[in-house]
C-alpha cells in the first residue's frame, strides 16, 4: 500500500545527535573499505533492469504473474549468494468477478470502471478488496472525504445518508475507514473516486505528460478496516498455514458491510454533475468543472458487485546472509512484492532497491566478507490486500523474532520522486540521521541528510543562510499503518523504520503505476533508486555489524514526553492525576539515565576505544538495547484491539496514534482502562529505566 | 463600478461608541415621528418596480437608453417633490466598433466574445474602455492576476513577456493596473478573463441556477489607470462643459498603451488549455479542468480592436430638497445610473434605493416637513468609464462644496445579497453604527448593527455566546477607489461614506447583471433594498437635520495613529526620526482633545439638553466640524498625483492607501518629499487640534 502517513515530530534530538554524529566516525562511506566498495558497486542500470523485469506483467497476490515475479526475485537473491526460499501461506483473497455501476437517474448511463487502455487480460478489474458482493440501488449523496466528520456535517445540512449510496473522494486517510464511517452513517453502498483537485490535473500535468492522475485512472485498494488485526482475515494471530484453524468471514469484525467500488474522475463527473440539493461547503468543492452539490439525488445509481472470495496461496521470499558472530540475531530488510497491477512505484521500486542491495552485499560476501549478525531480505506477498504475507510470517516466527530480531526496515514504494523522507521508532532516529550523512544526494553536491534538513527548514530559511548548523537534526516521522512494518512493530515490538524518495504521485494504485511512469517522471535515470540502495546497504551493514547496536535511547523518553503533553492538552483534568503525573516524572528519570547511556556509548561507539568490553558484556549490552522496544509491546494487547500490543504507537488507518492505550481509554471515557493503562505504562517505564541502568553498569 | 475594496479597520471605537450610542437616543426609529413615518412608508414593491423599469434596456453612458433612464429618474424625483434637473457634460467615451480575437496556433479558432444570448442590438460589444485600437499577433503567456508581482514571478521562471500577448484572470485588484503592469513588463496586448475559481462554478452555482458566473459571461470594464486624476480624460480638474479647454488623448498619462479585451472562461479555456511551458505555481491554478501552464505559446493569438473615441454628451440628475435653516448646506446622497448593460446590481440597485428614499422623504415634505439643511439626491452618468459624471460635477461646484457640503453618501451596487457592509471616513464611523442600530435586519429579529457585528465576530464566537456586548462596535472599512465618492473625498475633502448589502456575485459587469438575477438571487422580495432605503432615509434626515453634526472626531486621530504604526512597521528607520515621532505625539494630543469634544457633545448631542447654545455658536460649531475633513485635502495635491488632495487616504485601483503623501515618498525613497509631507501633515494636525479646541470652547 505504501500510503503510510507519518506524524512528523518536530522536536530536535540534540542529545541524540551529539551521540550519533560520531557513532560511526570510523565507519563513514569514505573510510570503511567494505562500505566504500558496496556504495561504489551500486548501479542504476542494474536497478532499472530489475524494475523493468518486475513490472512487465500484472502480479496481484495469488496470480500467475505474482508467482513468476516471486520466482524472479528468488532466482536473483540466490544468485547474490543469499540462502533464499519461498514461504507459502493460504489466505483469503477476494477477486472481482463482476463490477458494474449504472446511473439510472436523471439519465441512464453505464459507467466505465477501468482505464481506457488495451487492458491486460491478466489484470483484475478495478475493485476494493473485501467489499462484499451486492446489488444496491439508491439516490446518491456526495460526502467529501467520506469520514465521520463529513457525515456529521451532512447531518447539520439536514442531508440523510440512510439508505443512500455515498460517493466520496479519496484522500485524507485510509479508504477502509471511509467505508466503515459510511456504513455506520447508514449508507447501503459506496463509490470512492479520485478527485482531480487532490491528485489529478489541478495538482499538475496528467500522465503521460506529467506525474498526475489522468481522467481514467482508478485507485484500487483494500477496504478491510484493519482495526482489530492485520493479515489474513481468517487466521488472526496465527500463521495461515494450509491446515490452520480458520474463523468464518462473518466473525471478522473488520470486514466491510456495504458494497464499495472505486472510480476515476472521468466517470464520477457524470454522477456528481447531476447531483442537486445543497451546494457543498467551499472546502468540499473538488476540481471538476461544475459546482458540487451533496444531493441526495436526483442522481440514482445501481451498484452490482460479484466477488469471488477464495483461500489462495501466497509466497514470501525469505533470503538470509548468515551472520558470523551472532547468526541467530537478525536484521530484516523487507518490502512487498505484490502489486495491484504493474506496481512500478508501489511496491517494486522497493523490490528493485533490495535486489540491488542484495547483489552488492553478495559481491562482498563472495570476496569473504560476512556480517556479524544475519541479514534477512524479505519480499512479502499480498500486502495490498492487508499486509498479509508479512503478518503471517511474523506470526509464525514471533517467538524467535521477539528474542533475536534487531530491527525491521521497510521498503514499500521506496521511490516516486526526489524528496527524501523517513519514519521510524525513536530508537532509530539517530541511525537515520547517521546513514543519510554518509550518502550523497543525486544531482546535488550535498549529503542526503543536508537535503532532508533543507527540505524541512526551507520555509524558515526563506533563501537566506542555507548552511546547516553543526548540531542540526531532522525530524523523523512516526510509523502509522498501511505497510508491512505493522506486525513487526505493533504486534511483536521490534524497532522499525522506513525511508524513501517521494514526489507528487497521481498514478497510485492505478494501471499507470508502470515502468513508463517511473522512467519518465518518478526517477529518470534511476538515481534515487540507487541512492535508496546505498542507504539500504549501509543500513544492512551497520545494523548487522556494529559492535554496539546504534540505538539512540534518549529519543524514546523524549517522544513519550511529547505524547504525554499532547494527551494532557486534550485532557486538561489529567493535570490533577498523580498517576499520570508520575508517568512524566518517570519519563524524565528515564531520559536522564538514557542521556547518560548515550553519552557513555558515544566515545566508544563503533568499536570500544578506551577499554575493551568483554564479548559477554557486549552481548548483554546489546540484548538490553534490543529489550527496550520489546518492553512496550505487552502481551496483553490494547483493549479492544488485542492483536496490537505496542503501547507507544498504533495505527488508525494510515495515521500514527501516540500512547494508544491511555489515549483511547481517555477518548471513550473508560476510567477503569485509563487507570489500568497508566499503571501498565508506569511499570514499563520502570523496566526501561532498569534496563538502561543495567546497560550503563556494563560499560567501563 | 462599485467594486471598491475597503480596508477594514479592526480597531474598536470605544470612546466613539460611548458617544454615539446615546447621540440619537431621542431620535431612534421608534420615537421620532418623522423617522417612524418615513421608515414605515418604504415599500419593497415600489423599489422592485423602479428596478424593473430602470433595467429594461441597455443604458451605457451616452446611449439612447441612458437618456431614457435619465429622464425616468428625473420624472420620479420631480414627482417626489424634489427640484430636479439634468446637468450635461461632454466627455470622451470610446465605444467598440470591432473586437476580434483569433487563436492561430496550435489550431485556428475564432473566439466568441459576447454572451450566448439573444444579444440586445443596443448593447455594446464586451470591451475594455480606453483600450487603444490595435491589431497585434503574438504567442500567449498566462500571468495569473496580471499584477507586477506576477510578472516578477514569471521572470523568476525565465518566462519573458516582451512582445507577447498576456492573458490574466480578473480579481485581486483594479483591471486598469493589470494593463499598466503588463505593458510595463513589455507585453503588446492583453486578454482579461474571468476564471471559474474566482467567481464561476467553483465559487457556487452558475446563473441562472445560482448567483455565479456562467461559462459565457464577460466582465466588461474601464482600464484607464486613474492614477493621475478621475473623470473625463480630456478635462483634468475642470468641468467638461461643451466648450471646455481639452488636452489631447496622448497627454493623458493614464491612457492604456496596449490593446486589451475581456473574455469569458468558456472561451479563454481554449487558449489556456493549449499553453505549454512551465506548469503554473500551485496558487496560479484556476478552476478550468486542466493543468495550467504559463507558455509562452504554442498558443498564438491575434487581437483586432477598432475603437470609436468620441466626445459624447452625458447627463447627471441633480435633485434638491431645500433646507429650512441652512439651505446652502448640503447633504448629498448620490450614485451612478449608467450601466455596462442592464445594471440591476451595479448600479441600479442604488438608483432604486435612492428613488424610494426620495419618494418617502417627499411624502413627508408634502405634509409640511422640511430638513434643516438641503438634501441633494444625485444620479451620476458615465461612472463606468471612469467616475466621469460625479467628477465633472464635483469639479464644477468645487468651491461651493468645499464650503457647504456636510457629507457625500454613495450608493453604487447597493444590493447584491444579505450581508451588510460599510466604509467611510473616520468622522462618520459613529454615525454608521448609529443608523444601523435604528433599522431592523430582514428575516432576522435583530438590528442591522447586530447582524453586522455578528458577521464580523462569527469566527471568534464559534457558536458560543452570541449576545452583543453593551459597548460593542463594528469595524468600518476605509474608502478606496472605484466609485463616485472619489471626487468628493479625495479631490474636495468632504466626509464620505457608503454602505450596502452584498453577497457572492458572479454576474458583475456582464449581460446577466439583470432584473432576473436580482429578483431570483440578489434580493428576492427586495427586502434588502428596502432596508438600504431605510438607512438612506435616516442618513438624509439625521445629517440634514441634526442640530449638531453627528461626527465622531476622536476616530480620526485613532485612524491616523494606526496608519502611523503601519508606516513605521514598513520603515523601521522612522523610529529615529523626530519629525515623524512628533506626528504621533500630535495625533495623541488631538485624540485627547477630540475625546473631550466628543464627551462634551455626548450629553447634549441631538438637541442641547442642559444649556442652550446660541444659533450663532451652533453654526460656528458645525462649521468647525465641517472644516476638519477639509484640513486634510490640501490644495497642493499629492506629489505626482496632484488631483488627489486628501492626505489621510487615497485610492490605488480599488485599494485604500493610508497617509499617501508620506507613505508614497518613503516607498520611492524620496527624502525631500518625505520631509515635506511630514511637515505638511504636522501643520494639518496643528490645525485639527486648534479646530477641536475652538469647538470645545463653543460648548457651555
Amino acid at each position: 500500500m505504501s500510503h503510510a502517513k507519518t506524524r512528523m515530530s518536530i522536536f530536535c534530538f540534540f542529545l541524540l545527535l551529539a551521540f550519533d554524529v560520531s557513532l560511526h566516525a570510523q565507519n563513514s562511506s569514505s573510510t570503511d573499505p567494505i562500505e566504500s566498495a558496496v556504495l561504489n558497486a551500486i548501479n542504476p542500470l542494474s536497478i532499472e533492469q530489475y524494475l523493468y523485469d518486475l513490472t512487465k506483467e500484472p502480479h496481484h497476490a495469488g496470480s500467475k504473474g505474482a508467482r513468476a515475479v516471486a520466482e524472479y526475485v528468488q532466482r536473483h537473491l540466490k544468485e547474490s549468494g543469499f540462502d533464499s526460499k519461498l514461504v507459502e501461506y493460504h489466505v483469503l483473497l477476494p477477486y472481482p468477478l463482476e463490477v458494474k455501476v449504472t446511473m439510472l437517474e436523471p439519465m441512464e448511463r453505464e459507467l466505465s470502471l477501468k482505464e481506457q487502455v488495451d487492458f491486460h487480460p491478466d489484470a483484475l478489474l478495478p475493485f476494493n478488496a473485501y467489499s462484499p458482493s451486492g446489488d444496491v440501488t439508491a439516490d446518491l449523496v456526495y460526502a467529501n472525504f467520506g469520514f465521520s466528520d463529513d457525515f456529521k456535517k451532512l447531518k447539520e445540512m439536514n442531508v440523510d445518508v440512510k439508505g443512500k449510496i455515498v460517493i466520496a473522494r479519496y484522500g485524507k486517510g485510509y479508504r477502509g475507514l471511509k467505508v466503515r464511517d459510511a456504513s455506520e452513517a447508514g449508507a447501503i453502498g459506496m463509490i470512492l473516486y479520485s478527485d482531480p483537485i487532490d491528485d489529478g490535473y489541478v495538482a499538475g500535468d496528467m500522465f503521460p505528460k506529467g506525474r498526475m492522475r489522468p481522467w481514467d485512472a482508478v485507485q484500487r485498494g483494500s477496504i478491510r478496516y484493519s482495526e482489530s488485526y492485520a493479515g489474513d482475515p481468517l487466521t488472526p494471530g496465527v500463521p495461515a498455514k494450509k491446515n490452520a484453524k480458520r474463523i468464518k468471514i462473518e466473525e471478522d469484525p473488520d470486514m466491510p458491510k456495504i458494497p464499495c467500488v472505486p472510480m476515476s474522475y472521468g466517470e464520477a463527473q457524470h454522477l456528481l454533475k447531476a447531483l442537486e440539493g445543497p451546494t457543498v461547503p467551499r472546502d468540499w468543492q473538488g476540481g471538476l468543472p461544475f459546482t458540487y452539490h451533496v444531493g441526495p439525488g436526483p442522481t440514482k445509481v445501481r451498484l452490482q458487485l460479484k466477488m469471488d472470495f477464495q483461500i489462495r496461496p501466497i509466497w514470501n521470499n525469505i533470503a538470509e546472509m548468515k551472520g558470523s558472530d551472532e547468526p541467530e540475531k537478525k536484521v530484516i530488510l523487507g518490502g512487498h512484492r505484490d502489486a495491484w497491477i504493474f506496481g512500478a512505484q508501489d511496491p517494486n521500486s522497493g523490490t528493485a532497491v533490495l535486489l540491488e542491495t542484495a547483489r552488492v552485499l553478495g559481491e562482498q560476501a563472495k570476496k569473504g566478507w560476512r556480517p556479524k549478525r544475519t541479514i534477512v531480505i524479505a519480499q512479502w506477498d499480498a500486502e495490498e490486500f492487508g499486509l498479509i504475507g508479512s503478518t503471517e510470517w511474523g506470526e509464525e516466527f514471533k517467538e524467535d523474532l521477539r528474542k533475536n530480531a534487531i530491527a525491521y526496515v521497510n521498503f514499500d514504494g521506496t521511490v516516486s520522486g526526489p524528496s527524501f523522507g523517513a519514519a521510524g521508532v525513536p530508537l532509530l532516529d539517530g541511525f537515520l540521521q547517521d546513514i543519510t550523512k554518509s550518502v550523497t544526494m543525486p544531482r546535488k553536491d550535498v549529503s542526503v541528510f543536508a537535503s532532508w534538513w533543507h527540505d524541512q527548514n526551507r520555509e524558515k530559511l526563506k533563501g537566506e543562510d542555507i548552511s546547516i548548523p553543526e548540531n542540526a537534526t531532522t525530524s523523523v516521522g512516526r510509523l502509522g499503518g498501511g505497510s508491512d512494518h505493522v506486525v513487526f512493530l505493533n504486534h511483536i515490538g521490534m524497532p522499525a523504520m522506513g525511508f524513501g524518495f517521494g514526489g507528487p504521485n497521481g498514478v497510485y494504485h492505478s494501471y499507470y503505476d508502470n515502468f513508463e511512469w517511473m522512467s519518465k517522471h518518478g526517477d529518470p535515470g534511476f538515481v534515487y533508486h540507487a541512492t535508496a540502495a546505498k542507504l539500504a546497504a549501509l543500513t544492512a551493514i551497520r545494523l548487522s555489524s556494529a559492535m554496539i547496536l546504534p540505538f539512540s535511547v534518549a529519543s524514546y523518553p523524549d517522544e513519550i514526553l511529547r505524547q504525554l503533553d499532547s494527551i494532557e492538552k486534550r485532557n486538561a483534568h489529567l493535570a490533577n492525576n498523580p498517576a499520570f503525573s508520575q508517568l512524566r516524572q518517570k519519563s524524565q528519570q528515564w531520559k536522564s539515565e538514557a542521556t547518560r547511556l548515550d553519552s557513555l556509548l558515544l566515545p566508544k561507539a563503533w568499536i570500544p576505544r578506551n577499554q575493551q568490553i568483554s564479548t559477554n558484556n557486549l552481548r548483554r549490552l546489546n540484548n538490553l538495547l534490543i529489550s527496550i522496544e520489546r518492553l512496550f509491546a505487552v502481551e496483553r494487547g490494547l483493549p479492544g484491539r488485542e492483536w496490537y500490543k505496542h503501547r507507544v504507537v498504533v495505527a488508525s488507518g494510515y495515521e500514527s496514534v501516540g500512547l494508544p492505550g491511555i489515549s483511547r481509554a481517555l477518548e471513550v471515557g473508560d476510567s477503569k482502562n485509563t487507570e489500568a493503562e497508566i499503571q501498565l505504562f508506569d511499570q514499563i517505564l520502570d523496566q526501561a529505566i532498569s534496563a538502561t541502568s543495567k546497560a550503563i553498569s556494563l560499560l567501563p
